[in-house]
């Protein structure tokens, strides 16, 4: 391509402070160097982490920026030493690294790959810990190693997930963060058997796929808990089955859950990021076998706590980042299922703006109507 | 025998108020009724639990009662409908039931029968809700469906555990409670495999058990931590390999042990009952695998707590009760094991008294140099 090896200038929105609207600005993109890949982005959602990050509550938040992880686009070059991926590859940036081989990936216990997580999380690339971002000289971090408000970002070869490039990019753009996190965290780390009962609490994009995973894992009983009684016609269509307002109790909602079920769940799952509802979700969880799953991410500072005879008595409590899944693996799957009609995509999209609309889509994400919007990168 | 059917008047350790001296009485112990067994308590011995409420910190602890739960006797006589025992067996009592009959036995999950559960935690039978001890008509309550400081005692049938006739009861005691807590903690709870690391908070008799187990696994790395610096020399008889005094570093527990192992254990367990080190053994856990499971008891309303951050990123947290062993199928196993010369139980023996000693045999639980103290109950 014509701009391989060259600087390009194009259009990303910056966050230059905290909590204030995102600017849309002339960026200039510096090539891929070793092992890094420049991706045209074409689609991108927003997540709740984009908002927790450009809200000024994570102290690991980095300004000037550019946010977003939840992306598709295609390669528009690569650095040396890039094999995996070529120039028109149809790809979803991975936040979540695969390196297949640090003693993460090699383990075979888990996805958290720790090659490039040292740089990703101060804002800058590996080989040489500076950004590819700038304006008029001046550096902006990079996000997640992603970056993708962006027409164009730099990311590490061992972030980019390789997809069929028949799969509609506006689609599976969700396929970066949330749906896979919801799927995974019932597939892949609690790993749901046919017949459990389901506590899912929190239903945006990440808690209705727990739904549907649990779903397609033949779970007898699926609880969605909500403040918002909406949702629970919206869940309906992800597999929720019956549905819990804790605005509607008195007691406590681990009580209330606990009541319905006989004792509680086999599964649990706390898809918001509050730690008061953390410990519900643990406490809604039967006595001897009851395992709940922590997906949302709470804001910094902030703990979890419980009376350890909630553990002594067999109940399990875990986490999952990106449901386990091993992002350069198994993204390029999940877009497969979605092609084969097997998961669930489209009904998260339900809103579409432009990049240059993305303040306005910052605020749609605290209506309750809003799962994903999706915004057009390059309209 | 000639005392079936009528009252036996026999000596027991009586705890008529928490934290004053255990007096030896001439305790009226009724005939088993339907569903019950009385046994005759040859052999007991003290564990924490018993200390815990005698002190009166358990608010579930009602006076006057007969504490002490890990034993060995023969049964003298069983009620209406008792098959599974009789007469002359020789049995283990076990605080934990098996029913084989409820939800929790019949799940395949966990080993928390629920079947005496509610009379057993307040002290009583089952099927009148009285007790079977008395002083000149006062009733006296029982123990964790135990009471095993006294020379005859009743329990549920269903928490009688019949073993093989040949085992020395003054040894096999310890496999109603410590020893099998801390060996099922590693086989049953954290299913520890070959070439794991492990640490262990806490070197008493179910962390040394705890060792064992480990090192029966197969596990690579045994670090004991106590701040009793001769339980080094203890433990290496048990399998720990490192030995950390927490006394002997600034720097967090957690801390010191991450640095040891490149990043943390596979595996941690808390035998102590501080919620402090159960936070640090979780978070001494090697991220996206590491599974720290709670075996101590804290005492009454004391909490856990840590950042959610710490499972997510893939630890994970748990509890055992009695280390998961189905008590009436699992520990006349483990009497064979011990027959068989697979696990240790002499070892942990240090002190051996009567039950007209039992004041001193407390005493001797704060000493560093006991294990277990064994009480002859008919000397």
């Amino acid at each position: 391509m014509a701009t391989q090896g060259q600087v390009i200038t194009c259009k990303a929105a910056v966050a230059w402070e905290a909590n204030k609207p995102l600017v849309i600005e002339d960026v200039q993109v510096a090539p891929p160097q070793a092992g890094e890949v420049r991706i045209k982005i074409l689609f991108t959602a927003l997540c709740h982490t984009d908002a927790y990050t450009w809200s000024g509550k994570d102290p690991e938040g980095l300004f000037p920026c550019i946010l977003g992880h939840e992306a598709a686009g295609i390669v528009e070059s690569v650095g040396e030493g890039v094999t995996e991926v070529q120039p028109g590859d149809h790809v979803i940036p991975c936040y979540q690294a695969e390196c297949k081989e640090c003693k993460f990936c090699k383990s075979g216990k888990t996805n958290l790959c720790g090659k490039v997580r040292a740089a990703t999380g101060v804002g800058v690339m590996l080989s040489d810990r500076k950004s590819r971002f700038s304006i008029d000289g001046k550096p902006i971090y990079h996000f997640m190693g992603t970056s993708t408000f962006s027409q164009y970002t730099v990311v590490h070869d061992v972030s980019v997930a390789k997809i069929d490039p028949h799969a509609p990019l506006e689609k599976v753009c969700l396929l970066g963060c949330g749906v896979p996190t919801g799927l995974g965290a019932v597939w892949n780390t609690a790993k749901v058997e046919a017949g459990s009962t389901v506590a899912i609490f929190g239903l945006g994009t990440v808690g209705l796929a727990v739904a549907e995973g649990a779903k397609t894992a033949g779970a007898s009983r699926i609880i969605g808990i909500d403040i918002d009684s909406k949702k629970y016609e919206i869940g309906k269509n992800f597999g929720i089955t019956e549905f819990v307002n804790p605005k509607d109790h008195e007691k406590p909602i681990q009580q209330v859950i606990i009541d319905l079920t006989d004792g509680g769940v086999d599964y649990s799952f706390e898809c918001i990021g509050n730690v008061q509802l953390m410990r519900a979700a643990l406490e809604c969880c039967h006595k001897g076998w009851g395992t709940s799953v922590i997906v949302g991410v709470a804001a910094s500072g902030q703990e979890i706590s419980t009376r350890p005879f909630q553990l002594v008595t067999g109940r399990v409590w875990k986490g999952t980042a990106f449901g386990g899944f091993k992002s350069r693996s198994q993204v390029p799957l999940l877009v497969d299922k979605y092609m084969h009609k097997e998961i669930k995509v489209d009904e998260y999209v339900t809103h579409q703006l432009t990049l240059a609309e993305i303040n306005k889509a910052f605020d749609l994400m605290h209506e309750g109507g809003c799962l994903r919007c999706v915004l057009d990168v390059h309209p």
